[in-house]
């Protein structure tokens, strides 16, 4: 708790950088509790020690791989706003689903395992309201109300959780199927009373 | 690692069930990686000897917390198969929200927590599974097929971010909204042209 906190800070600096990546890396295969100093100093090449110098403890570094992911999913989901909300839409949920797809188990980790510990709920909640401010946006609706919150949070869910499914389980469903599901689903809780509803819309305007 | 594991099994045992619910009733309270021998030896008034003797690591304790609480989550959304499935899918979703309601920080903490480490995954993955095929039952869709798994899933993925969101945040939406809600969604998802499918259909008939 005493020791320098200086070396830590800054995303730019590149050794830093490099742990993290050996750290995105493991957590393709393996689950986040496994990502600690011995297997990223390993999987850099680098000793434990540096890795210590940069990350005191595991859950330092289980931050930081965390956040940096997080940061991924919401760049691939930043959309073009001058297109037209369903377009947005459509573009968000399949940069959304190319990213789950392109390592199911390390999305997994970090969305159905980050409530393990405080640190990285925190980290995970913040990209999570990012995901959906930035799908808010797109459909047009700019600032969502608390029911229009819990609409899209549930979509969001509901997504990870199809996508991830239809990947683990191996289900013979074309993917055009599953994004077209995930997106009629989107449309439907947009068109729902809860997210039309005036206790919404009321929170929203006081 | 060579540790006698008789004494650790046996959910009938009174003692070893006493620390487990002095787990459950922490986890309403912290993180599920601060249920460790320490916390649950001060709450269960008893030495941490005790506690390990009957879980030997804070993973073994843990894992029998998220499976006694799963437990109850299927006892909880039971429903009677002479009602109509309706009325079984109202009555399973009245009483697995009133289950998130009772514990919210508790339910957050396995829901999203589980995917930390291998073997919390595989019992959280086993009581969803149990979920939906209790769902499933109750629709009247017995064995439901792979695209029907992965709606039934993602169903119930919204449904627990959305009440969860909606304790959490403190949205004021009714309780009857939000049940209409995730009922309608559930309704709409079923007839769904993915649940529909006739690539679900065939690939369970095979």
């Amino acid at each position: 708790m005493t020791r320098p906190r200086a070396p830590r800070q800054g995303n730019s600096n590149p050794r830093r950088s490099a742990l993290v990546d050996a750290g995105l890396s493991l957590i393709r295969e393996v689950a986040l509790e496994e990502v600690d100093a011995v297997a990223v100093a390993e999987r850099a090449g680098v000793s434990k020690a540096l890795v210590y110098y940069y990350f005191p403890t595991h859950r330092d570094l289980q931050v930081a791989v965390v956040r940096t992911a997080a940061d991924g999913l919401l760049e691939a989901v930043r959309t073009d706003p001058s297109q037209a909300p369903a377009e947005q839409l459509a573009a968000a949920l399949d940069a959304g689903i190319a990213f789950i797809e392109q390592y199911p188990q390390a999305y997994r980790a970090l969305s159905r395992g980050a409530a393990f510990s405080p640190q990285l709920l925190e980290v995970f909640e913040f990209a999570r309201d990012g995901v959906v401010a930035t799908l808010a946006a797109g459909l047009g609706i700019g600032h969502p109300n608390p029911a229009e919150r819990i609409c899209l949070r549930g979509w969001l869910a509901l997504v990870e959780e199809a996508v991830l499914h239809w990947i683990v389980s191996g289900a013979p469903v074309p993917r055009a199927e599953l994004v077209a599901f995930c997106r009629d689903v989107g449309l439907s809780i947009l068109a729902s009373p809860l997210a039309r509803s005036a206790t919404g819309a009321a929170a929203a305007a006081s």
